[in-house]
């Protein structure tokens, strides 16, 4: 097993490298990429589809749709008019580079302001990938528990967004908003957070607020 | 990237070998391991802890923990006084052969009838690695969403069982359980399937009989 180590940072290196390229890509074309990441069944479809639809006024919206299996939430993001590109990992547990490298030529990106990447549900591989983007969220959930952060450090660290969704479970579940505050705190401190229910709509005020103001400060 | 292929399947190998020789470890000693897989947040703790206090009387039971940090299930395990090993994969996600072997010689095998063994929070990659244990029981839950048969299909293809955790949410959420079941069914016709709430009980009669079934049909 230790011989894996070099190859795994090699992967890594090369992997690096194609992010660089995506990101390259996505600068000369205009285009701003926010990649979502969470555990599976935190509602990231769900919040991605509130998300372009408030927006999709605003912005010219892509969507692309990490899973390794199904077109179900391509197919989705596609019903509300937004152009969506699903990418099959094939197994593997994240997106990584090249297979961000592989989906991008599948879109106009000349035409597009906004680019949604939902990555593959999964708390731990996608934190270890750069993909390119400009902007990682991690999309928390009020049933998988207050623990999380104290359980998936790497993720909590590097992303520049907290959306902790379906608040509106909160009557029904122990859930420890300063225990998991105060988690959240300690690993990125000052990070942004929203706490959102993307099925009634509470808190997206502020969150879009927040998205906005990114998207405009790199869009001007 | 294509490069990296063999070596994945080395790996996967030398795994299979060590399952395989933890597989006989705990068949000399005649201890039924139970390896529970599930995606972050679905109640694999929470479903430990009262399968153990259901159990306790019955078998001798010790717990093997997997996360890739903090001790917090394994502390919660011993609290109920489970002698428990905490496996900390820093950063990797999954359990592995190498990782149970390095964990069961902590444990005084001969005088443990029942194995419980969680593994890292993970709807993916842990299908892909066996550890040894005679059972391996994906617990899924109802805020997961009924989807996820669907898009996580070689998880619910590895298992003896599935458990439905956190039924008593059904109220709260758009859950089609006829979907979910389809979705198994397809993947692995004939499961054991126990919808459950490890935070009111219901359900557990029929899980916990199953367990004792097949945990007795080992240990006889």
């Amino acid at each position: 097993m230790i011989k894996t180590v070099p190859v795994v940072e090699n992967i890594l290196g090369a992997n690096d490298q194609l992010a660089e390229t995506n990101r390259r890509l996505l600068d000369a074309t205009g285009t701003f990429a926010v990649n979502f990441m969470a555990s599976p069944g935190a509602g990231k479809t769900a919040v991605i589809l509130r998300t372009a639809s408030d927006l999709k006024d605003r912005y010219r919206i892509a969507g692309i749709n990490g899973d390794i299996a199904s077109t179900i939430d391509a197919d989705q993001i596609a019903s509300i008019g937004i152009p969506a590109v699903q990418i099959n990992t094939g197994g593997a547990c994240h997106l990584d580079g090249v297979m961000l490298s592989g989906a991008l030529p599948k879109l106009d990106l000349g035409r597009i302001d906004l680019l949604i990447v939902e990555n593959v549900g999964n708390l731990i591989c996608p934190a270890s990938f750069r993909i390119g983007s400009h902007l990682d969220v991690l999309i928390a959930s009020v049933p998988e528990g207050d623990d999380k952060p104290y359980k998936y450090p790497n993720m909590y660290r590097g992303v520049q967004a907290v959306l902790l969704n379906k608040i509106d479970l909160l009557p029904y579940l122990d859930f420890d908003m300063g225990y998991f505050r105060k988690g959240v705190e300690a690993l990125n401190p000052g990070l942004a957070f929203f706490p959102i229910s993307a099925k009634t709509g509470e808190g997206f005020d502020a969150y879009i607020r927040w998205l906005t103001e990114q998207a405009d400060s790199y869009l001007k």
